[in-house]
């Protein structure tokens, strides 16, 4: 057991679905180290996409990877998914579940229904499933050398907010930043999920030896006009930040299908 | 164009996680051609814990497969993820999008957290992002050779009632199958999500020079006693329905976090 087992401060996991060298884990690895004892465990190659993966019929590796940033304690990195990052912090480095657990900060917005899609997020989720304040933070810039400066007030206001007041029960935050410099950063707004999707296509190409292959790309429609969701926040220079669960029970539902007859044939 | 583009019957995509010659997907396959045109485009291999992945960083294959399934139209497999079949099948195989997604039947659980972390829960959950009325199939039996007979009229009741009714707008359906005999299964009953969690464990081994690697295992525990959940649902006989939907928002949180100093520093 290393000293920080016992040090008393705030035990911070920090992991993303962009790999152990991203800047925005970067970023937000110095970050936490004001407030506890920062270790990192994140995959050791891009996860964007992964929803809420986990690694089954394959072996997990888990390896040292060196920091060097001041404060931050240990690093690992692993070939896993963001959530089996989580689960293997747990159980094979903290040995605790951590006081609080951050992800990101992401190359890319998580809002609206990326949050389904998401690595960064499904980290966060898996902390909420196991009882971690957890928050993932994403920065509205795919830029592998985006300009995080803008996220640094951003995650050190609601890391302090979350280790002081924990979270609502089965809740975490998706936390996205506009792509705009700090000073022009309007707030910070609670917000609700847009109904947004993404309107897929894929772009169909042909190997030298001519088998049909294709890449999925897309755009990302909001016919969601409401001014109290992510993507209205985000397009007014708000940072929006949605608490965001896990129980997927749409109980609304639940009246309109005990209409139906569902005697069995 | 094939015949069955102006059939004007029902179009039914069937799609599942655990790869197209699963024995669940088949019987699943089989009974959906009473109701319209089948056609199947599922993985090539089995992605179980796949979550809502999808495939952005590596290209997609899609080829013809024999379904060997009188009327079922088309079968076609890939090596995507269960939500990456059903964007292709609407997009390079359908060319619209079906009257009914069903996805399964899967070979294991999908209730209580288990939905969040799996693919053929996704692939519905896709589906109703897309706004096809969609439904997700689970039998309690990992077992490649599980019998699925009773999960055959349970597949027929839901598969009618979503057709004649649609889905509420955002939601899927959420089925699972108790591992009984079909006569001794007690009905359907309309749930929520039960609050269970994995306790996860490493199985941590040594290849055979020294470096070392993990198995992901764990426990399934449920300290949720409500009668109304699908856990309980499926202890009792009954077979568990929960609306489930992909607005991930947590409203009830919402007023805790607008109390919180969210000034930024």
């Amino acid at each position: 057991m290393n000293d920080w087992h016992n040090s008393g401060r705030p035990l911070i996991l920090v992991t993303n679905d962009d790999g152990i060298t991203a800047g925005g884990i970067r970023t937000l690895a110095e970050e936490m180290t004001a407030f506890g004892d920062v270790v990192m465990v994140a995959p050791d190659s891009p996860q964007s996409g992964m929803g809420h993966a986990v690694t089954i019929h394959e072996v997990l590796r888990l390896e040292r990877h060196e920091p060097g940033i001041p404060g931050v304690v240990e690093a690992w990195q692993s070939n896993g998914t963001p959530v089996d990052c989580v689960k293997l912090a747990i159980h094979e480095v903290l040995h605790r579940k951590p006081d609080l657990l951050v992800s990101g900060i992401n190359h890319g917005s998580n809002a609206s229904i990326n949050v389904i899609y998401s690595g960064t997020m499904s980290a966060a989720v898996e902390g909420a499933v196991e009882g971690i304040p957890s928050i993932g933070f994403s920065l509205l810039d795919f830029a592998w050398d985006a300009d995080f400066s803008a996220c640094r007030p951003v995650a050190r206001t609601l890391a302090r907010q979350v280790l002081e007041h924990g979270m609502p029960k089965g809740t975490c935050l998706n936390v996205n930043i506009p792509k705009i410099p700090a000073e022009a950063i309007a707030g910070i707004k609670v917000c609700r999920q847009s109904a947004g999707h993404w309107e897929d296509a894929f772009d169909k190409r042909q190997t030298p030896g001519g088998k049909t292959y294709f890449w999925m790309t897309g755009e990302f429609k909001n016919p969601d006009i409401g001014t109290d969701t992510d993507i209205w926040a985000l397009e007014h220079g708000f940072v929006s930040v949605v608490p965001t669960q896990f129980d997927l029970t749409a109980h609304h539902a639940m009246s309109t299908l005990n209409e139906w007859n569902l005697k069995l044939d």
